[in-house]
């Protein structure tokens, strides 16, 4: 805990920009602070595979005291912050209580959003923490459980119905991974529908799939999602999303299950920076990570905007773990009054996974997709993954997973408004 | 699905009863339908291990579908059955719809009771599903988060003085492992709080923990409860539970965690069938397990009161199974007109596990204790557990955790009263 002549840094998020921060503050002369509303770092490149079942939550994710439990001069703290008052240089707690800093580093990272249609959310979940991807587990398989109890056929249809909006990485990966369990996993498993009958519709507004990545592998990945049985609609905005399906441009499309993979917000902390944020809520950084007229309050990962050679660092988990690496040197040379250097992004390259056997992978210049390029982003998920536990029950789950076309995780849990809760006697 | 012409069997229930049952009718001339609220089998003895982030739930939990989807002659379904109408031949679900069988076999087990106190129920929840036990893994974890960020001693004591009512095999497990949890899993990862100053205490009204075996390995339980930190009361009924602690024989005992571990009450389905139930709400069958003057209506499993030799079959994962199987071969029997039998319990003998390397075992008279016992018990649960795959995993995990004293699955997900639901950017 802080002593009276420490330097404290807080940090608030304990994703890939605030972990890696604090990790490189281990020896520096500070009191770190780590806040997080969660008690876990999420390795959220696989969130997805939660999502469709592949993994469970414990799978992909480590408490963030177990992984700093070592680490003596960081105290980690499970609360919400609700803003920042940079002129009293202290964060505010949700429960009205305050904590004093001598350097911040705001690094709590993006959530959905829906343009201006909240009213959305209801009907089409996103992705980004465990809780929202339980939630879709519980959505996906339950789709087929009501299909399957439903004799009209035009309904039977519309729960057999399932569209993904947004063709960047996730809904990628999404839609593909949800054609494989429809056409494979669930096979023999019903007696009146056909899994195999489901449509996976993947809608990007866009003129292609994963934009960030070089047109041809776009293409490449559109035929790999054709492959899967995917049907890839681009340069279709969404205009409406209900109960029973979705709106795009102008015609009626039944989809009882629509998953929202578009539109990232920073988070709302931003905004108590007393700074001008980007269209997107991000904080516009100066060079060094640092808000301009604060130099003792960094942002890094998701929630800053930082251009480098004219094009923005991409929000993707090497930039976020790069940005907070260089935040803690940062403040460890100051303390030490060594000179700093301005923040440099490397891009070692671009992944994105498809499904089964089906990745597209561009590494400078160096692109290629299918099988191999699913190998690559395999092995470089797992490597990367926190904690050697993970890594081999990953690898177990995954190899099995491969192996039979099973998903391990294909687990209801949880309630939604169509059934009770608290319910106890099912066995 | 049932023709017009086939016998039809509706299993309500896939616990061990009910998937026995269907399993033993693999290759007789009926269709059957089972019908359960959750998607998935569970491995209810080591539920435990979920609720203390031992295992996640899909380690002890697999699809029904999946189980059985090369069964031809069964549907699965997921479904609230509302009641039975016996003189209609026919179920209700709670949508109003209804099914008609032939042959009827109720196998919805039990749930937990409060004694009248239903209002408990809030501050003392209990372990009978998945839900359940996740929702106890967040309230546990919770607890030591919420310790460590209480400045007033006294509020930090009481968060960390956990309760654990019943002294049967799930308050003992309970107890014992969260024990452990304290004194080892979390060691050095607090900064305030020390974990292992956590008082756990496990609070039975009768006079001895485990009453189900000898008096002798109660004893040996009770010391080896002791031994791993656990604070046995035997003896003391629970006079009041609130959100602050419990009183106990007039003295109010601080307890912000409370696990009600105490008091089965069959599910509700039976008190449709117009007989007589037990105490608990069990339906007393007769020896074929079937319902007085109902030879159509079987009951098997906690559901079921069947009393041989003068003492009640006891409500365990191998009775169910027996009982099952036992309703399945009759059932077939009958329409192969061949004579049936009644139903006969084979107690192989009583396994309670308490915690690390500590156990008790009751093999018809060969008792022992200890770090042996401990040894036959994971042998024997890990053996029973349903799926190659799962008890690949478990092994594994078990394996983890005994040599690092870690736990996989301390992850907190979901949200209770005191967090709010749906944020999204905790990184």
């Amino acid at each position: 805990m802080p002593g009276p002549n420490d330097h404290h840094v807080i940090i608030v998020g304990g994703g890939f920009a605030g972990l890696w921060a604090t990790r490189a503050l281990a020896r520096a002369p500070v009191c770190v602070t780590l806040i997080d509303r969660a008690n876990h770092h999420l390795f959220q490149p696989l969130l997805y595979q939660v999502a469709t079942a592949g993994l469970s939550s414990p799978d992909i994710a480590a408490p963030l005291r177990h992984i700093l439990r070592n680490q003596a001069n960081v105290e980690v703290r499970m609360a919400d912050v609700e803003r920042v008052e940079p002129v009293q240089r202290r964060i505010a707690f949700d429960d009205g209580s305050t904590m004093a800093y001598d350097t911040l580093l705001l690094a709590t990272g993006a959530t959905h959003t829906y343009f201006g249609h909240d009213e959305w959310a209801a009907h089409a979940p996103g992705l980004k923490t465990l809780d929202d991807a339980l939630h879709l587990r519980r959505r996906l398989l339950l789709a087929f459980e009501r299909a399957e109890a439903e004799s009209d056929p035009v309904q039977r249809a519309a729960w057999l119905s399932f569209a993904i909006v947004g063709g960047g990485p996730t809904g990628v990966e999404l839609a593909g991974t949800l054609s494989e369990i429809a056409h494979h996993t669930l096979r023999r498993e019903f007696r009146h529908i056909d899994p195999a009958s489901a449509k996976v519709r993947l809608i990007e507004a866009g003129p292609r799939v994963l934009s960030s990545f070089p047109e041809s592998l776009s293409e490449k990945a559109r035929a790999q999602l054709q492959r899967l049985g995917v049907e890839v609609v681009t340069g279709t905005p969404v205009d409406a999303i209900s109960d029973e399906g979705i709106r795009l441009g102008g015609t009626f499309v039944p989809a009882r299950t629509v998953v929202w993979a578009a539109g990232v917000a920073a988070s709302p902390l931003g905004q108590s920076l007393g700074v001008e944020l980007d269209r997107a809520g991000r904080v516009p950084v100066l060079p060094d990570l640092t808000v301009p007229g604060h130099p003792e309050i960094f942002v890094a990962g998701d929630l800053a905007t930082v251009v480098q050679d004219g094009k923005p660092v991409p929000g993707v988990a090497p930039a976020a773990k790069q940005m907070g690496r260089h935040v803690g040197e940062t403040i460890r040379d100051r303390l030490a009054q060594k000179p700093t250097t301005n923040f440099r992004y490397r891009d070692y390259g671009n992944l994105a996974t498809i499904g089964r056997m089906a990745a597209v992978v561009d590494l400078r210049g160096l692109r290629f997709s299918g099988l191999l390029a699913w190998w690559f982003w395999l092995a470089a998920h797992v490597f990367f993954l926190i904690g050697f536990r993970n890594r081999l029950v990953v690898l177990l789950n995954w190899f099995m997973a491969y192996w039979s076309y099973q998903r391990a995780a294909r687990i209801i849990v949880g309630h939604d408004n169509a059934r009770r809760a608290s319910d106890a006697d099912a066995g």
